[in-house]
């Protein structure tokens, strides 16, 4: 097995499901998981492009189902990538090919990892894979996969596509997801006004301005009574692994930060935030009108154990009085597994022992995930994220997508080490 | 002279200033002056249409100066309209053109009285008139006009285009405009965020909804310190004179008014009006992204005695902390003729004889003007608007324009009874 080399020849298939590729890495990997003695299989259900089940049955008390996907995100613009996307280049140490860090990199890490493993005989829980096809176009078909093969994929832990390094480069472990309740809110007149009416002619807009002022104070404490009820504030433990400059912070979304716990209030808080607002003339210059129609998309960052019907209740009663129509575009529990738990402990432990410092650990990732429908399908409550070859410089869906040779090798070593500690 | 035949020549003639025409109608109206014994020129001036100037000097004390414009609106779409909009139609009692209510109808018709007052030789005031042929395009060049020709215009009395009709089908008399204070205010960051960041990350659009939250109550009041400090409020004289039932302006906002009072509110009180309002993602269903731009655009009616630069100022420094960039789009200084001034005694006395029935007296329109330009130029300070022959479902500037037959004629009496008690 050469490491690299076989990384490139699964980097140099496309596999963009967006525009209906896939199958070809599907088979790739199929082959590949055979060809080292991993029973391995296609299976179709609903989705397009297949999903890869793999299994190593070692008779092992506890099992850990590694998720992966095999598919990337369309390459566009091709005229800013500096190197072919689907031909992988080495270059100032890093490899350049869409899908090197998301996620076609820690997928081959972790499964060569294994693959060596094995050989050694040194495998000493069971192991079940599961590569999806669809990830990058938003997973449509993974809920009645789960549903249908949930006994299959029976487990005791899962591992997440993968998280390689934290801002401030030390290794990073993800141990849930923030949850979402994503609404819009519309108010209604019969018709624009001239806005010489404005006297005595409600403006939708002002409405939703009064509204909106209510929902948020300036600092972001959002305001809905019982918002904040079920929030599982983080403990000290938890915090331990947060410790991160701010400024890796203020460099991902080129502002100042006021806080210096920024890290802290990333990962901890729910928040309520404007996507989008619109009412009337937006156009160059001046029109002088009452618009008859104002809305705004707002989200709803939820943390554990908030729960989005629930919210999405106290907010219909909150905003009642407002007389808005409430649009529900998404909702998404959040997740979050316990540092407490096996697989967050094995994971600091063999982050420390092959990096050599302190991981960063997310309570949950700020970011939102369907890591709740899948403890729920699998009964199961330890999922985490870690064991991957990406950093913050990888520009993943976009171009120039790219790893570091070296972080490769380490994704390999930490799956090594996971397994002898899990 | 036939009225109705004279003022249907008139209407035929295509004088839509947006698409270039007009000098057809200026040329009728100076051939139609000379022909009645008043003395008329065109003066072109820097105007693409030429104005109509004319003048009866009768050596009185005193001088009324007449203004009207022969340009019409476009009249797309022309598929809505029942009749040709250059073939007046006489229907149900009613003629059906574009330009009858704005402006061609009042215009003749009070040239129409002017003339039938000559022949009689009781014209006991000198009058001046001016057609101007650009105020459908918005007047570009009357600013310039008035500075050169100020001399020439020089009066005691301006009568404004005309106003026939209130909303209660009483006569209408306007002593005024509001003035007006048109910005855009604009807040921004670096960049568009992933809305994960929102417990970190500045969002302009809350800012906005700050600012705009602290800047009005819910019932209208404007909070910017000193937005009132010149304010004239009504007297009970002008008042008097508002007595309109507020079913006629529910009929005209196709809303519901609490108070009522809603015509002294509409006429008297300064407002806060959004025009627009934009920021982040407004297409269909949801993106989750903290917007890296927001901005708002904001009209302040204002009435005597405030001032759009003073206001401007006290604006200024009202949002300053907020960090917006602030843009003006327009300045428009109110203006009011005072209700015991010649001429809105003239216009009351006047109406009440020749429609028998009080007058609805707007010490100000609640729409914008140019009238303190005018009272400026001429350094004159009685401008009113009256004698119209229009009414409130005259669509003017919309498709199947028109008056009443009966109106015309009243309008006709109404300029002869004005002449006599001036």
């Amino acid at each position: 097995m050469d490491y690299l080399q076989d990384l490139f020849e699964f980097l140099k298939i496309d596999t963009t499901s967006a525009k209906g590729k896939g199958e070809e890495g599907a088979k790739f990997l199929v082959d590949y998981m055979r060809d080292h003695g991993i029973q391995a299989e296609l299976i179709k259900h609903k989705a397009k492009n297949p999903y890869v089940y793999g299994e190593i049955n070692v008779k092992a008390d506890k099992t850990l189902l590694i998720y992966n996907h095999y598919d990337v995100q369309p390459v566009e613009p091709l005229d800013k990538w500096q190197t072919d996307p689907f031909n992988p280049t080495v270059k100032d140490g890093k490899i350049f090919a869409r899908g090197a860090g998301d996620d076609k990199g820690t997928l081959m890490a972790r499964l060569q990892a294994i693959i060596d493993i094995i050989k050694e005989g040194k495998l000493k829980v069971n192991i079940k894979f599961l590569y999806e096809g669809e990830e990058e176009i938003g997973s449509p078909n993974m809920e009645d996969f789960l549903k249908d093969y949930s006994e299959r994929l029976k487990a005791d832990y899962v591992l997440w596509e993968g998280s390689g390094r934290a801002p401030n480069n030390a290794p990073q472990i993800v141990l849930g997801v923030k949850g979402l309740l994503y609404v819009e809110l519309r108010k209604r007149t019969a018709k624009d006004l001239h806005s010489m009416y404005a006297p005595i002619a409600k403006n939708p807009t002002w409405d939703l301005v009064y509204l909106l002022r209510s929902l948020r104070t300036e600092d972001g404490k959002v305001l809905i009574p019982h918002f904040y009820d079920k929030v599982k504030w983080l403990t000290e433990e938890e915090k331990k692994y947060l410790n991160v400059d701010k400024k890796y912070l203020e460099d991902a979304i080129s502002q100042q930060i006021k806080e210096d716990n920024a890290m802290i209030k990333l990962v901890s808080e729910p928040t309520c935030n404007i996507n989008g607002i619109y009412a009337g003339y937006t156009g160059e210059g001046s029109k002088t009108v009452i618009p008859s129609y104002a809305f705004v998309k707002l989200d709803f960052r939820l943390v554990p154990d908030q729960d989005p019907d629930e919210i999405l209740k106290h907010l219909e009663e909150y905003v009642s009085p407002y007389d808005v129509e409430l649009i529900v575009h998404g909702k998404v529990k959040p997740y979050r597994t316990s540092i407490n738990s096996e697989i967050a402990q094995a994971l600091i432990k063999s982050a420390k022992t092959v990096y050599s410092q302190d991981p960063v650990v997310l309570p949950n990732s700020p970011g939102t995930g369907p890591m709740e429908m899948i403890a729920r399908y699998l009964k199961l409550n330890q999922i985490a994220d870690g064991v991957g070859v990406d950093y913050y410089g990888s520009n993943i869906h976009s171009f120039n997508e790219n790893i570091f040779v070296e972080d490769y090798y380490k994704g390999i070593q930490w799956m090594k080490e996971l397994l002898k500690v899990i």
